[in-house]
């Protein structure tokens, strides 16, 4: 093998079984590869697999040099939540697998890309791979926050091009969180179980996420984003607690993604959100175990802030018992306009067990509703300030 | 290597080579792998690695673990269809390859997924993963059903996160078929020249099916799926025999596909289905070999039935010599909606070499047709129960 | 390891350090792999793996065996333009990395797909993966064209199947060049700096594009293609110089996909195209570095020529300072239908910081223009061979 191929099992380097701790091996892999590869021409990085397995996780993993693989043949998904509530006397296995690391303590970071010095002047991270492992908090309960405190990945360092891609996570308070994240790119993972599945926070440029499962609970978000432009976010399933939160993020793409939750806020601009276009999702609203809800039933499946958003080709499926909306007796939100201006509804299906209807706030102006609901479906509390087509 | 880590062509236990019966080869290995992996809490799997060469399967390879991972170095594909039809004295090669494994017998399951267990008492099988190989069935011709009766994959009991990715299939009565699926993510495949490419039996929960190339012929389906809730399933291309087949499957959310058929029935509800979003898709309906088509030209290029179903923002492209038009005359159907309420069809471009149009049975009502063709291009069958507005 | 195996680093065939030529490296295998596989039905083709490392290709690589897979251990792109402007004295890394391969010699292609045969007699070369390397042009300055004139891939003889995956390229003139393809698949990758980034040239056969970064510069193309029919171009993300050019190319569908340019001609129909369906998708005009552009700003963010293309549920949004319009004083064009019959736009939304109109040519007929702008927002040069529906 190329002396840039490591398997944290065989390597022999190692001053402690991987399946002890799985951290500290691949901290000493890294050390041996920075002994190796000593000039700013001479650092290819490598790639460090990981056969399947149970490993512990004691040491957080610290990845500090550019263009490291970490790899393992299989994101070994279980869902413990429905093995916590089953009686598994008789199940065959009881644990996430294949290439499986779990996370031993409370509060803990299992992987966190970080440098000891300053993008500006020593450079960016670049082209960080995490493929095809699994990254489990062992233990955890619903909302999964602040519960066990612990992180799958974290990316603290400026980076480019860093990819996330076939991994698994679960019971983790935060599956992954990335800062400062340049044209990234976080496809097919299963994230499941978690309180945050993906955050990306502080300034990221551009951006994908794409075909993942988020599956989360009804205390944190699948998918928080700050200070982002031209984000591509699509074919992505969300279940159970869908939630993107999004902060002074403008003209990302959102399309073809799955929303199912037992909670309004699906998307919700919590600062304004400029120019995004939200369209041909699925947004299902159901009811069902959790709580409490952080929000009412006022508070919109979708809520818009900001200037010339475009909510079009969607469908909003609520259906929620009367009994169970809150306020009791309100007529709940479908699309909540909240602020900004000439932000367009156009060509949306409704479909509801109950009377729903979008608002305008007063806060907004020129906001267009065409073609996305009855006249009964409206609620406009600008004082005229809008257009509307109802759909016949 | 880790012992968790195989490769069919050097594990020392096999009994026979795996060129002569890969099936056998990998049993045996699962067989080894229950045996070094005996509590419920030491059994992460393991990966089985199948280097590129042409292996027959005489046995079919029965997985019963949880975690496993199948993986080749490509999927191989070659169309067999075009080398049938050719005069091949002069080629370079003749057979798929990469890791090429030929399924042997006649009505054969290849790859089976089962347990003798109950997925109640005993758990289900959790992240399996195919990947990155070819399943062969060797000989076949058009439309490959019954033809040779045998199947790539059955995922036979139930499973969470089973991965189908990068895999090709070639030649079988039916490519894939998934029993009782939860969270089932089918991406990046080449299914080609195959009776049934993927086929959801039973009740899935969610799901993905995205990025595939799907390419059947007329007797089966592209993708049939039953008894399944939220599933997304989009940017894939299914060629020219495109047919998606639903029995009771609601809220899917189809978009970014793109369809080719020589047949009528390119989406079908063949029992309701409701609140599907057919957002974003491109139907190419032309003529050409094959048939007897199921299904004649008035049986809709999309046959749209249950309630809130939202067609929008398609393109419809009809082009067939009018002599080729069944029944000889007739006015082909573009959607026809043939039950259920509410049903939505919104901005879709229609072109068509033929008058064309959408058809609203009898059976439907308040259907809404908007923006989605002139007055010509409908037929109402309700006495009315529907709106209407034409484009210009 | 089975026979059909290959690292580049270990194989003892080699007459040179891939280090110094991995091109040659690679085609010594391929003889190998050709001795060894003789008959028509031996032939599944092999994989040879490429370590991380910094490798040099001082010889092209001509792959002319089918069912070859090159694969590396990640695409390790890193931003050579971004480096080069900055003072990377205390950089830690400035070379791409992970299996990083430098193409040496100007106006030379790296990857050399062809075959001395005649695909019509010997067949075509079916399912060759490019997988998860970097294709490194060393040095370029923008627009990279025709800059140092190297190539990174480039499919010359007739393929099926061929797949690019998870690949990177950097400082090439042209990224990837693929002639004649039927059912290509282009995804995950990560195409930056290049001249032109994918160029589907000759006449292919339905198709893939989806989920890569395509980012180019102003004098070439994130993607070219001519003679196509039924492609799928979605999930994209095109920056900086976003540009599809097509000639010829009908009925693909483009959805999904995240444009930003600082020029204007995002889509452009070269000669006719029939029946495209656009939509989901967002236009980002912006103005910075770079230029000449190839157009004025009447030229269109998008120009639509040929029949029955359906623009739908797009947004187009144009930022550019006035001082900087061309010609100065002009309305920029947002979609120019320069010809063709019975061309649809419906639901876009358009923002603009200076009052902007889409434009049918005097060319043009039948266009239907729909909730898709203003009446100021619109000029027909047809004389009234349009419909238009003003957004109100």
């Amino acid at each position: 093998m190329a002396p840039t191929v490591y398997d944290v099992t065989t390597w022999p380097g190692a001053t402690v079984s991987p399946y002890a701790d799985i951290g500290l091996v691949i901290n000493q892999i890294i050390a041996d590869i920075k002994s190796q590869q000593t000039t700013k021409t001479t650092r290819p990085g490598a790639v460090i697999y990981i056969p399947p397995g149970h490993y512990t996780l004691q040491t957080t993993a610290k990845i500090d040099i550019g263009f490291l693989t970490i790899k393992g043949s299989g994101h070994g998904f279980m869902s413990e939540a429905i093995r916590d509530e089953a009686n598994t006397t008789a199940w065959i296995e009881t644990l996430p697998g294949s290439s499986h690391v779990q996370v031993a303590n409370a509060n803990q970071v299992g992987f966190l890309v970080d440098r000891t010095a300053d993008p500006g002047t020593n450079g960016r991270l670049n082209s960080i791979v995490f493929q095809d492992f699994c990254i489990d908090g062992v233990s955890s309960s619903k909302p999964y926050l602040p519960g066990n405190g612990k992180t799958g990945i974290r990316v603290q360092y400026d980076t480019d091009a860093v990819r996330i891609e076939g991994m698994g996570f679960v019971y983790l308070a935060n599956a992954l969180v990335v800062r400062n994240a340049d044209a990234f790119n976080i496809t097919n993972n299963f994230i499941g179980e978690c309180g945050n599945a993906i955050q990306m926070i502080g300034s990221s440029i551009v951006g994908k996420i794409t075909n993942n499962y988020l599956i989360s609970a009804w205390a944190g978000n699948s998918l928080f984003m700050e200070n982002n432009e031209n984000c591509v976010i699509s074919g992505n399933s969300l279940l159970w607690g869908a939630r993107m939160q999004f902060k002074n993020v403008h003209r990302a793409v959102i399309t073809g993604n799955k929303f199912v939750s037992n909670f309004s806020g699906m998307i919700v601009h919590e600062t304004a959100c400029h120019e995004q276009l939200i369209s041909g999702n699925h947004f299902r609203r159901i009811s069902g175990d959790g709580g409490p809800a952080r929000n009412d039933d006022l508070y919109g499946m979708v809520q818009v802030n900001g200037n010339d958003n475009s909510v079009t080709a969607n469908t909003f499926s609520f259906e929620v018992p009367p009994a169970g909306i809150v306020p009791l007796g309100a007529t709940p939100t479908v699309v909540l306009v909240k602020g900004g201006a000439r932000n367009q509804l156009m060509t949306n299906k409704v479909v509801a067990n109950v009377g729903v209807r979008h608002v305008l706030d007063s806060a907004s102006t020129a906001t267009k509703v065409l073609w996305s609901g009855t006249a009964a479906q409206l609620q406009d509390l600008t004082g005229g300030n809008m257009s509307f087509v109802a759909t016949p």
